[in-house]
């Protein structure tokens, strides 16, 4: 077992631990993929449309003023609602990732239906400018034909997993991904999402308790050489005091001067190229055990 | 993207933010819509009874005290149950709004039923006394038709829908409506319900904390020129220490000097003469693409 | 309406508030009426049984070192299994009073099913030395006839609404009853119970955090005059820390010296010989409309 | 009843409280045994695999820091997937526990389902060198027969009911016991566990609250001679900010001076000869009146 720390990789370039902004664009999808007849909610369909309307600008403007560079995943459909959101991504600088297109289980399709749904949504981003390298499933919920398909199709990395908290690779029939695995820890849900029907969440958690969460965990990955995967959603963390938890969560990893602030574009790049991650079969080659082949402990 | 800030609406003239107090009087009208066999548990009668019968004249004094004005959403049937209670709303002048007649989801109603029990709602309410100029639709569920209702019923504005934090115009089949967008942000459900029979929540919070997520909300609010919509209920709120918890948010608030503390009509009234607030179609007109015209980015 | 205040009640005989410490000694009781099966599921017993085997001895203890009584609820079933703890109760001069026998929802009883209970219940205290003449319901779950029921046995008072946080009268076809009102925001249940099956709970919130939710109210109250009831349950509030926290809300309270700590009993003998409580119907003579002659505002 | 402190058992050997550190290594087991298609489901598997490939080593290289080892409840199935956790656990000094083979609930088998389930949760840990004598039920569910099961297979201790905080023998038909109480205030799950589905808890809290909560009740432990069996989950407990929150409560104890912090094993070896500790049948034995002999009060 080695030592964790500053040396456990070369994709960390001397820095302390690194983060990835990534905020999950879900809008009204991630509704209606529970029941179309939320689209008749006007009441949920507002509680929803607040992320791309009033969330993503604010985010964008907090990003700008911090100079830093984040990662959006949006659904296809989301895109095709909403095209004017994914491009003022684009036009700010920012990467946009893969987010499926309905904002569907993965888990719960036919490899076919899932390929479908990969392929709209791929040509939906498409549509709109973008040219993701990057996906993340969403609800958590990839199908073990996730990653392969992702491989076939040229991606670079994935982010879904959460089986450790820093880049591994991840082989597949097709070839070998990178993974920036991430948790609930790091992500918005938890803290922020109350909405009683469809019943996403009953709790509302001060913007001080998320960011002492957070904070938390950054310090101590700062201690373990850990990639901090932060997961957001516009229509929870667009809200006015939880911008400002993040910025603050932001300016507080700048000061450190020693976590470097990456899209997942730019760690990927990174993580490919580094010898030292480790390198696990993906669950289409190894269900259950995914990781047998895996020495104990942190990266080797 | 405009700048947001003080100079985001004339609406705002030159406060920072603004406050609508608002108290959904729900007392015994929720739960009964949950299941008529309610009214022989006199367990769950006396708790939503606190409302009226302590709760309101607890808040009133608190009001009274601190001179602020507040906007009280109250179903027909509590009305009618209660009425020395709106008489006394009035008679300490506040404003009285339209909060349905049962307290049941407005969506889940046919059209007819909804006009039905809008205007017995509306009666309920005339009879003692009220003229309401403003709704606020029950459990966030208005339907596709609720906004047209509203103005062909000559009302002023609507304060249900949440995709914004700063008011916008509504336009629907029958004319415009001002929309006051709150948010559970600002509810005191999260905080603090907590009833096993029917299930209405399960948390306890402490009123400090929930005094720190409204607090954190105002403040940021400031900086982004927001509507910071308070939405309580006597038969939660109405405790004492939630009352006293209450009162300094209010005394912080005026003690700002920039955040203007106003009742819903007094805000329609100020938004409906403003040309820099934004107007979005109502989900009549524009189901799914309630929004789609929009501009990106804070109100333009 | 008047203001709220030390000059409420002749009850409070010059205090600022009053204090009555509350036990419900559910052990087992609570979850065999969930399902007779849990009798044979050691953990679940177990998680009960801590109640009288461990939390009432150190709870007593606690109280002992303080120099105050308290009331304890104890359920015919509990007191026929644990018939040693009753006996301690009456040892340390605390009151016992009545808490059903099976601990089942009263309200979802025949008058016939309720009145055997209720008899049940009474036999088994008085079997152990007990002579109640307080009762509090099972799961804030009074039926219609409870209040009546309780007034024909000749009992002195209910704990067990949640309409009032200040004592009152109520009358029953029987005669009339004092109600010493209750709330959750008192109980422990919602900061400390958690168990999977059956479900009585998810939290397990920090006794800092309870502490500072009651110690809110405790201090609010003082300032209108109100009636502290705190409900715990000794296999919840008896673990070691949460003892402490109770030892330090005990010793805060009697620091102000002006908080009056009484047993129900005591409580129920003042209050019955105010003439400036409100005085309600029951639900049996008033079904929704319990309160509607009572005055609006606090205390006439 | 006996004043309760440091005299209260030889077991405590002067000090004021004992600390027992358990991990439960659960990984994949525990979401598998709720339905076996999650092993098709990639995002729930990588959930659980974190534990054995990234939490243990963290856990094991902060126990080696402080010098202090823990016992591991390891399920059979886990053992044969993750043979290198146990070896690696092993190879550190730690202790490894038996918690059955499958982690179903024992109380949901037929008798001869839970010996074969015991049997072969056995085999698994002898095949990778562990030689258990300490037992865990899965998911606080042990069945009437499964202490009796431990004592004819010659275990010396079981660590899964809740009646007590302090260690006490248990008789069974075949022999007697050692009982090493634990609750949910001391678990990590109240406070870390978040998944959707299967849904196992919705609440992502500060490791700063479960420090606090374990801390206080720790302090209030030294008070009461009690015994502290810290639960956690290395899928849970083994992110980075909560491994130091695990050092620091662990700290705070050796800091203390007068917390022996031991293993399962080395406690029911003091236990076993400690004729203070209190004698109680099974619920095999005594079915519901479990403890229905023992004296009011704490230890005798």
């Amino acid at each position: 077992m080695n030592t964790p720390g500053r040396t456990d990789g070369t994709w960390l370039q001397g820095a302390a631990a690194a983060m990835m902004l990534s905020f999950d664009v879900d809008a009204e999808s991630c509704v209606l993929a529970e029941g179309a007849h939320f689209s008749n909610h006007p009441g949920v369909m507002s509680h929803q449309a607040y992320g791309p309307q009033v969330g993503v600008p604010r985010i964008l403007d907090m990003l700008k003023d911090l100079d830093v560079r984040a990662t959006f995943f949006v659904p296809g459909r989301t895109a095709e609602q909403w095209p004017q959101v994914v491009e003022s991504l684009l036009a700010h600088g920012h990467e946009v990732g893969h987010h499926s297109y309905a904002h569907r289980r993965l888990v719960e399709m036919s490899p076919e239906e899932e390929r479908e749904d990969f392929e709209r949504g791929l040509h939906a981003l498409k549509q709109v400018g973008a040219s993701p390298v990057g996906h993340r499933s969403p609800l958590s919920s990839p199908s073990i034909h996730t990653a392969d398909i992702l491989a076939a199709n040229g991606f670079s990395y994935d982010s879904t997993l959460m089986d450790d908290d820093r880049p591994y690779l991840l082989t597949t029939p097709h070839g070998t991904l990178v993974e920036l695995p991430l948790h609930w820890t790091l992500d918005d849900f938890p803290q922020y999402a109350y909405l009683p029907d469809p019943p996403i969440g009953n709790a509302i958690e001060s913007p001080r308790k998320a960011l002492e969460v957070w904070s938390l965990e950054l310090q101590a990955m700062r201690r373990y050489g850990g990639l901090f995967v932060l997961c957001c959603h516009p229509f929870l963390s667009g809200r006015p005091s939880r911008v400002e938890a993040l910025r603050e969560l932001i300016v507080g990893a700048q000061e450190t001067g020693d976590v470097a602030i990456l899209t997942g574009a730019e760690l990927a790049a990174r993580v490919k190229v580094d010898s030292s991650v480790p390198v696990r079969p993906d669950f289409l080659s190894a269900p259950l055990n995914h990781n047998h082949k895996s020495k104990v402990g942190p990266h080797a």
